[in-house]
């Protein structure tokens, strides 16, 4: 970390800001000319707060040269990050792991016929919301504890562990005795209070990026849940927001091999809700293959016209089962496997 | 509502749509022509899921006429919606309300000499977090229980109805036994169990925009609340993320006008957060009581230096004081007052 | 086109507008209802102007059914758009062209060793910038007509046709007589002039994306040189701007799909602007081919740490060479060819 | 200028870099550590080409202390710049200049009417575009030649300055003769060889900012006109483009104190193109004023609902009476005038 600061500076302030940071565990190497101040801070700066320094009316500027997040940081831990969720597990160079399910669970029939569809089609694991973040309090907001048990009763039937999404501390330890994959939503990505609850737990956490959060925002939230204890952390991009108005989002590409240079974490991708459109689905499934993503979670419907929510972006099962037989002999052809 | 559809879409389907629709109680008006399919849908449309039409592939557009949100409307509410704090009005076209104090609570001494300067200046409620959402989680994070307690005592002592933050809805009774006002901050805008939680209360709730949401996003957040039977809703805008970097956010100031236009809810403006410099604060307020604003909410600090957060977008009491004194004369001028 | 209005509107005005309508060509289906005006525009009405419309305070909203482009239009052009550059075929199912070239012309002898190393790698067409749009007046601005005439050697001494950037209509003479394809970089997507210019030429022209423009406002753009008689253009997605800060720009993927299926135009991607990371092109490379564009434009130098503009984004010849060979495979793979 | 670096950067590349900064006059402080590389760059870096040093593989960052433009910042030229147009004082700290005009001069008795009746309200420029930048090449594009004329002829009968928009460099010559201000459109914001054409002349230019250009970009837009000479540059603010869909764009307001604070130039504030609708002019024209701006343009139309162009934003002439009368107290209050 570099501070520029203005010469005229109140020297007892400077002297103030140095002791702060030198017992902080910090040293300082005094860089200053004869027009500018200049400090490069040695040492451990995750902990140093550029706010506080800021305030100081004397400081010009202060530029951060190692990444703000330890944990989460390549640099910290060389090898990748391979999460495990009931033997199977995301991360490294090997597969190239298929989440499928619906937005929404709506019924014991329609879960028991999507996860008869996607197991058979390939998926390893079953997504399925039961509770829902809406932007009406007016329309369907899941069948909630009865949603849960609705996928417990697929997974016990088709031997597929399930991902849902949990929108309240409250629900914890519903989502820790039931759940195998606990999703964190986009707008819930800086939910501080939700991030430090799930660090606590020792589950697997999806991580989806915010919809007009940074890369760097992201890790530091991947990073609230490692230094809270738990490493099952799997990155998720799934579109950010942008002027275009021909897409739900945009899916930024290039944040897989950024996330993989900066980070040890597995990353997947959302092309559902990354695009908004089931008929650009496969198209993007596929370039996120080649691009290096550990796996793909899709929105699969056996009856999408029908769907509760999303079903614009659900692919049929029949579709689906294309998409993976497609994407897995890509993987094969970069040396991965499905 | 319009629904526009192609001409060849399967009967069958189209009667499943009408009778879905007739059974919301929706009119529907077949404007059908040669080449286009074509509804108009008549009566309560906030209660359709635009999501579950446009799913059906052979719908073209489906766009709405009327608002998704009722409560929030002003046409369903024409007469300006006044929040009553302790007895303070916000909202109406008389007083522009003028909240102060710092980011975090730091500690007594801290809360005590901002009080008694901001009440002197002329505010009339006091901010303050005592839990703070923070992008790191190696920064301060809030004092939490006993940063609410040092809060309450200054309020005790100075008469000033206190602002906080909550950030999970575990902390609810706290909130409601202590604070007046309980604020939703930005990141929290769409944590929808929050806002159906605060809905079930009956406390004032300062609600912030969220950093890239829509207008129409925000009061869909706000009719969460009021749906659930809490009235007194006061927006607030402190400014969205953009491409400019010299600010911390950018200040949408038309956003007083429309709001005031679609909705009867309350509008304050956040200069501190919108502009993220302190320098830029004073003339930011004055804009916004132009525009028409119902309060301003100031970050103030006694020693804004060693501010633990927010330092650099922190007042010091003496150049809050000038504010609110520019800001009355400028109230009066415009027939309201502070 | 859809026009909703007030019920109360005047008389008078709605017949006037009928008639602008009708003598534009329009033919007006009235499907008004007892609450709500509704008309539903016939015809090509590619040449309303919505503002006009909008005008009319009456008027509720105008939304488009048909898209406001015509020639660009995949609906009256099913077929797609092959565009010749010296017999290189740019468009159409079967090659995927790469051109390859640096930022800037420097000088002969980068020119030519570039040029002979591209040419060895696979390129078809080279690249290289005579006119630079630098955003600060005091850096290097490009060699000019100089610039063009050591393309012009490397082209005879190669066979390999040029591309290069336009940045003035009074240039259009030169470009004529002397380039291959024009380029028009994304800050002059909207110079409406330089279009109409190059409209009026026969070359193929590059139309870059601009850095915050829609799909729809792109291919506006196209429709422009479209309108003007020359059915050349190949569309270049180069990244759009977005608050990540970690890429020059983001690659916006999905917009080879939704082309294809809007228009019948080429598509081309420059991987080198879109991340501003050579570390990154390789990677966006192959993703864009395997999501179907029609070619890559890479920024290669053969010293980059001494490039004159974009070094941080160039590829070294021997890179760029197996980046070729990659997405030959890779293009066979997916049953094209390089 | 400070560039940071890894500390086994090869001596030889490290020594050819700082001979080139040395060549361009700049002094470099090493104020390397044991870990990291440091240069302070010391003189002027806006000859500094960044891109050049990134370029370098180790080179880590490289930040800017110090603004890349020079001309344009309040740093070498502290007292503000006034522009002289035809006697009117723009810039300063008195007056505030009110300019009004239709988007687009459609006729001789059009222009006649709303020339008399924006004289008649108080403003002192005519503003009218007789070249219209439009997405769509079906719509109206200006009556070109005959338009300036009209202008002229208007100019001659009621002592109004005339404020036209240019497109081309082409028209230069037709735009020094004939008009006042000459306007630079925000599409046109980095049209670098017009900023270079009219930097060549001594008119007034009013340059708009880029739809989603940074202050940065836009101040180094002003310093390619005043680095080609031309000293009288009025910035002008009309929106940057952002999610929110209700209104057109969103007014930055900050940026009136930012560019006060950065650079000695007037800027004026466009509050038509900044919201879309005439509703929202009058406020956000008096907010713009009490955050200190040098002027308003106001789009003024005799007839809204029969404009050409942009009716929806239009004032009709006596709203915009009302407008500058009230800007008028408004100014008075704040203690400068109209």
């Amino acid at each position: 970390m570099i501070i520029t600061f203005k010469k005229d500076a109140p020297v007892k302030e400077i002297q103030e800001l140095v002791s702060i940071l030198e017992n902080s565990g910090i040293k300082i190497a005094d860089a200053s000319s004869e027009n500018l101040g200049l400090f490069g801070l040695i040492g451990d700066t995750s902990v140093v707060d550029i706010d506080k320094i800021q305030a100081y009316s004397w400081v010009i500027e202060v530029t951060r040269i190692t990444v703000p997040y330890k944990k989460a940081s390549r640099q910290f831990h060389p090898m990748d990050t391979i999460v495990d969720v009931c033997g199977i597990k995301i991360g490294g160079s090997e597969k190239v792991v298929i989440i499928g399910g619906p937005c929404s669970v709506e019924s014991v029939e329609q879960i028991d016929e999507i996860a008869q569809g996607v197991k058979a089609a390939g998926a390893v694991l079953l997504r399925g919301g039961a509770y829902k973040p809406r932007t009406s309090p007016y329309v369907f907001q899941g069948l909630e504890t009865e949603g849960i048990n609705i996928l417990k009763k697929a997974k016990s039937k088709y031997g597929l562990p399930i991902v849902s999404e949990i929108m309240s501390v409250e629900k914890i330890d519903e989502f820790v005795e039931n759940v195998d994959v606990i999703q964190i939503g986009a707008r819930n990505m800086q939910n501080f209070d939700l991030l430090k609850k799930v660090g606590k737990t020792n589950k697997p956490i999806l991580l989806k990026r915010g919809l007009s959060n940074t890369i760097q925002e992201w890790l530091m939230s991947a990073e609230y849940i490692l230094a809270n204890g738990n490493p099952n952390v799997i990155l998720c991009e799934r579109g950010i927001r942008t002027f275009e108005t021909l897409t739900r989002n945009t899916l930024d590409l290039s944040v897989i091999s950024i996330v993989k240079k900066l980070s040890h974490l597995p990353i997947v991708i959302d092309p559902s809700h990354a695009t908004g459109h089931w008929e650009l689905v496969e198209t993007i499934s596929l370039a996120s293959i080649v691009a290096g993503c550990d796996g793909l979670i899709v929105e699969v419907h056996n009856n999408p016209e029908k769907a509760l929510s999303d079903g614009q972006q659900s692919l049929k099962i029949e579709k689906f089962k294309t998409l993976v037989e497609k994407s897995r002999k890509l993987a094969q052809f970069i040396g991965r496997d499905i």
